[in-house]
């Protein structure tokens, strides 16, 4: 089996992810800042581990200021709809997932919120210009992503983020495609808040993930319960990271992405970053080589982090990616990846898209059998 | 070390759980629901496996009708915030956990939802006539726990029930607090929802947690994103459980879950609730006996789920859990278990209560090793 679905989840994990999350489970997973028994102190000393790893990660001072979610929706929810009110504007891009898309257009149409939706190029590429450009006075918030989950370009998140600052705009990044290859440093791109995933470039499991939010941005929570922080309150407290952490976290979940974490620390982002470049630009260089198909990635791993996006001619990508699943067994994503904004853009809304994406454990042979199975399938469609 | 603190997390977990969630870890951790994979469809089906178990467990017709959420205060917070408006009128007890208290508190203080909290006698029982009181024309909720999550006592849920059947009022069960050892079949108590986390009772891991939404209730999400279906739709599909269950869900979690759920369906509620209620009276015998001491948990099991709450006379519940974690290695919880109001009703929110809690791996000789332990720890403070 080869997997080249590591744009939707990272697998396999380091060996070590694995070993933490069972090494939790059986050995001290209790409630993390409940109690003050042993247990409950281990569960807290891992989950401030992987706080600080984040943290080292972003370049982010304070690590009590990244909160823990399930996955980047909740975060980028709790971040889109805990900072609009009714009357705010905001802008965003056409290559947006629908977990930035459909808070914005709920928010649109039953609160009072106005959105501009930024287009690209053939390549999903976005001018910071034009954003800057849909600048108006009551714009409080801009949303990008920092890669494309369908085709895996790159975003200008740092000349956005300037834009951002420039025009005291809130600037928030999802960065859910790229985090753990792609350099993310959040002084630099200037973001105020940072919604990521656990269980994609972090290489820790599904169930994972986070918020930033800078201690200048004051957010709505957008649940409230147990923090284990301030309990005679009947309010959500006002402290983060508590107050954007409702119940019990997932401590073996943290626990493994500490872990995913530890490996992308120890091993360099730079390093992980070659090694899927070079696996990129050979399934990339063996796909584009094949007749009859039409490209959807940038070619350039500068602006690429680390998808295949392509289509056969005239061939549903679902028709493709189940002959790669049942003839060759190859893992990848056919359709629209909760993206539709970006297939309009590419007009695939009805083929889809047939996206593989690498990951830092894949290796040449395997791109090398998922070409000639690719050429395989599309010579089936010539005759 | 002995571990009572169950209704925290329940620990160890059946060895099924931690073998099942290594296995889905390492050989099939895909998105569920997104991809047509050979992984992904693995990943699914783990998935559909336990919302199964769970619609068995709690006699739930349509599996769909359970949407998994990271814990039962995600689960709350859609329940309360997704069925009530401006002008609504919500009852609930002083037992409630601050998952239930805050987000409706929130709703009282900035959204004009009014808010009836019922009282309880001094082992917290609620009279649900007291709750058929406070009903007016205005009451579109009532919210209940199962169990209380300080003391252990058992709501009158299902007398609840007919009284909110009988007045057209929808009704929510928080399930938190002993569901797997406490029978709860939706039907005969009339539930609308029921909030339940996944690490507690269930035996499952942290990270995991669902509601039950009966198909007559229409709620609006808490979150909007990627649901894997209807990916053309810029806003969030109306079907169920996607329609709860944005993001990337928690798969090794929910089949960590489903072992434990399995653990429980193979056992059976009775063996285990037997077990528990063996354990649960010869703790509360023996500290019951120990001089100085004031009980706060009901003594007839019939109305426990497992809990010895009580306070050394004039002694801190967070000193007494201290020795007992540093002297005995004994793990219960201090403090105010996150449910203020109780304590306002027992009269500790200075104090606390000492917690401890059992779970259906502990054994005889660890009981009497706590109430030695207690025993000692009081006679310390006679001095």
């Amino acid at each position: 089996m080869i997997y080249l679905d590591n744009a939707a989840t990272s697998y396999p994990k380091p060996e070590s992810v694995y070993i933490e999350m069972d090494k939790c489970l059986r050995t001290y997973c209790a409630n993390p800042g409940r109690g003050s028994h042993a247990m409950s102190v281990a569960s807290a000393v891992a989950v401030t581990t992987t706080r600080e790893r984040i943290a080292k990660l972003l370049k982010i001072e304070d690590s009590l200021n990244i909160s823990f979610t399930k996955n980047a929706t909740e975060a980028l929810n709790i971040a889109i709809c805990g900072s609009l009110s009714p009357g705010d504007h905001v802008i965003t891009t056409c290559m947006e997932h629908n977990s930035v898309v459909r808070p914005l257009k709920t928010l649109e149409k039953y609160n009072g919120v106005k959105l501009s939706i930024v287009s690209a190029d053939s390549f999903g590429r976005v001018d910071p210009q034009d954003i800057r450009k849909s600048i108006n006075k009551r714009t409080k918030l801009i949303v990008c992503t920092l890669s494309s989950n369908v085709n895996g370009i790159i975003m200008p998140v740092e000349e956005i983020g300037k834009i951002a600052q420039n025009n005291g705009i809130m600037y928030l990044i999802d960065a859910s495609q790229g985090l753990g290859s792609v350099e993310l440093d959040v002084n630099r791109v200037h973001a105020d808040m940072v919604a990521f995933p656990g269980h994609k470039g972090l290489l820790g499991p599904q169930g994972t993930g986070g918020l930033y939010v800078s201690p200048q941005i004051k957010l709505r929570p957008l649940m409230r319960g147990g923090t284990g922080s301030r309990s005679e309150l009947l309010y959500q407290p006002e402290i983060m990271p508590d107050k954007l952490e409702s119940g019990t976290l997932n401590t073996p979940g943290i626990a493994g992405l500490g872990a995913g974490l530890e490996f992308i620390l120890k091993n360099g982002i730079d390093k992980i970053r070659k090694k899927k470049d070079e696996l990129t630009v050979r399934l990339f260089d063996g796909i584009s080589r094949i007749n009859n198909i039409k490209m959807f990635s940038p070619e350039n791993m500068e602006e690429n982090s680390g998808i295949v996006a392509f289509n056969i001619n005239g061939v549903d990508s679902t028709e493709v990616c189940y002959q790669l699943d049942k003839q060759y067994k190859i893992e990848c994503r056919a359709g629209l990846h909760c993206a539709p904004l970006a297939h309009s853009h590419f007009k695939t809304i009805k083929s889809g898209i047939v996206r593989l994406s690498v990951g830092c454990f894949n290796t040449n042979d395997e791109v090398d059998f998922a070409i000639q199975s690719i050429n395989l399938i599309a010579k089936g469609y010539k005759n």
